[in-house]
């Protein structure tokens, strides 16, 4: 006897699609090392935390520094000062939360791979195609069938459940709006109707809330704005767009206590998972957090997400100006759009980084119905969005 | 069909033990509103974080204030100026590390649950009985089958491989040294033949090390001081004793370059599941502890230990004036003790909490072979822990 792998590792590529499109461009630049590069490729922010965030946390950190005010570990959930803003917050469009529902974490990453402890292995699966590797990787890792619903230019790469590719019923459903990559938002009628599909059937949809704050106008923030979603849904959020959080690392997972299967309560499960594999996001990184949902650090924030607007608007020009399909961009901090002249994505990576310099994720990294398309993000520089639109206009006019 | 739960998480208690201790705590406070309470049980720190890491901290959050010197996304892995210190550290213990066998993480809780997505569910597991709690949950969590290594009176509890109770090779070896909850610490001779058993059999140690700054003389603070340790083990480690970090949350976990399993490499495995399930730790605590490192961290964290280690002491005093036998309490500041007069440990706990006072852990708690021995930490207050002593002199003489 000996220690046995999982082997389920060996059906993911070695290499995550960041980590790839990372790897050429660094190739790119060192037989290059004087041609600048534009990088519009990872969903990185560029705009630094906001100034009530960044007190907040330097305040943290000297209560951390005398006995008096030290903070040790903390609830594994999470503390209420932040739990209780974040239910304000959600209260904002109509939906009520229990606190004992708020899970906070180190990042909507940790908890979309994380919360598939709770679920059996033999579980089927749905993503759309193309979504966000991280979906698809994760249950991988864990031998679970996975089968995908095709987003197309047919439905707006919205999927809905009569574009499921085969006629078996999936138990866990992943859906991700505002989309990554497509940046294509469902309305309240088209989640409604995922919702009640997955009450049905019994199936737990895990919602994927990391883009909401550039929603306007009527489109739906959270899945809980729908009726009946508290007994078939689990929402995953962050701060990393939000409030410019990568670096930071904080997020939070909403567990419904209504949520049910096979006779347990998921929100008691999650809490056990929790309890066992975590202990807590620092006490710091959730003071940040909750400052964002003060006054003054809602209006930083929110500047700092009306520059990526801006960015994001830049780019639609672009596209509206060359005829070139796309979505999102308005809700959205991504654009999606087809490559021009019928390119294939990884060909129109190589042309964009070689000819113009610009970094962007190959369409078909997010899945195959992705095979012409191709991401930018609103997250680089003013600045820098402006060149790139630019040459890219000039280049495909 | 319908979304199924694993159902594994039947097989764990819905409550964790220091979820259950926090519980019985708050029942008695209630009840006896008046009453002074103090809190041995829990193994959270007490000292504040080292003036120097503080103002690593703010100056970090600064940085994250200002684009120029912004930080989003980090490596997975954690940053090089991190693993630079890291691999210091170790090269005082003769130790040499490659920059890629580290991994920085939020905390040795979250490494010990999530390390084990690397192995499959039909794995053997061997754990010391007693022991973390952690390590059974995990792996009960996975469906993993669960042997155990008695500590006992006769191995001061220090299980070697005569003690696994059945005939069977685990495949998964959890070592914890200085031990939690025992504060026994394994000498070189000691790990050297749990070394050599697991590369004899392809077993790999998972070795907590989470209590190595407590270490003193001649004995090891890491598994890799220990010649063949790189071919068969992985270590666990974590600021939170040696810096204060139970509520600032940083740890690291080592696999080794040369530890291969079914051909394939563990090093490269964990890199996958952590890039495709974690995303980095913030970098603000990055930055805060490598400041531990430094000369002046170094003096002041030293100042804390030695403060913990005064209080273990007078722990240790009184267990001698008594003639209770112990163990722990020297290298660890954790002093586990025979509960007096034969009483089991949960009776204990009881009259220890109602007549004096004080809040310890149940042996229990930790395993089988913990029913009559019971666990306190050197954590508390300097004050507290000789008020604590004194009091359990007076009564238990």
């Amino acid at each position: 006897m000996a220690a046995k792998i999982n082997s389920n590792f060996g059906n993911v590529s070695e290499s995550y699609l960041f980590a790839e499109v990372a790897r050429l461009v660094a190739e790119f630049q060192k037989a290059n090392p004087d041609r600048k590069v534009i990088r519009m490729g990872i969903g990185d922010v560029t705009r630094p935390l906001a100034k009530t965030v960044v007190k907040a946390m330097q305040d943290a950190a000297a209560e951390q520094g005398k006995t008096e005010t030290f903070h040790g570990y903390g609830p594994e959930q999470g503390y209420d000062f932040l739990k209780d803003s974040i239910r304000k917050y959600y209260a904002d469009y109509g939906v009520t939360l229990d606190p004992d529902e708020i899970f906070i974490s180190d990042g909507a990453k940790s908890d979309c791979g994380n919360i598939l402890n709770i679920f059996a292995e033999d579980n089927l699966v749905l993503v759309p195609d193309p979504v966000y590797p991280v979906y698809v990787d994760t249950n991988t890792m864990d031998g679970r069938r996975v089968i995908f619903a095709e987003a197309n230019e047919a439905n707006g790469f919205l999927p809905m459940p009569e574009d499921i590719k085969t006629d078996e019923v999936p138990d866990i459903i992943y859906l991700c709006s505002p989309n990554n990559p497509t940046g294509a938002v469902y309305d309240h009628s088209q989640l409604k109707v995922w919702v009640d599909y997955a009450n049905a059937h019994g199936s737990v949809i895990l919602f994927d809330a990391a883009y909401e704050c550039f929603v306007t106008g009527d489109m739906p923030h959270s899945i809980f704005e729908i009726e009946g979603a508290k007994t078939c849904a689990i929402e995953i959020c962050s701060f990393s767009k939000t409030a410019g959080f990568t670096g930071t690392r904080c997020g939070y997972t909403v567990v419904p206590l209504d949520l049910v299967r096979d006779g347990r309560s998921l929100n008691k499960m999650w809490l056990r998972r929790q309890c066992t594999k975590f202990n807590g996001t620092a006490y710091i990184v959730q003071r940040g957090a909750a400052a964002v949902f003060t006054p003054e650090g809602e209006k930083e924030v929110k500047e700092n997400i009306d520059y990526y607007r801006g960015n994001a608007k830049i780019m639609t020009d672009t596209m509206d100006k060359l005829g070139i399909f796309y979505t999102g961009g308005k809700n959205s901090p991504y654009v999606w759009f087809k490559c021009p002249n019928g390119m294939e994505s990884w060909e129109f990576f190589r042309v964009l980084l070689n000819e113009l310099g610009i970094v962007g994720t190959p369409g078909a990294g997010f899945g195959p119905a992705g095979k012409n398309f191709f991401r930018l993000t609103a997250f680089s520089t003013r600045e820098a969005t402006e060149e790139a639109m630019k040459k890219f206009c000039e280049y495909f006019r």
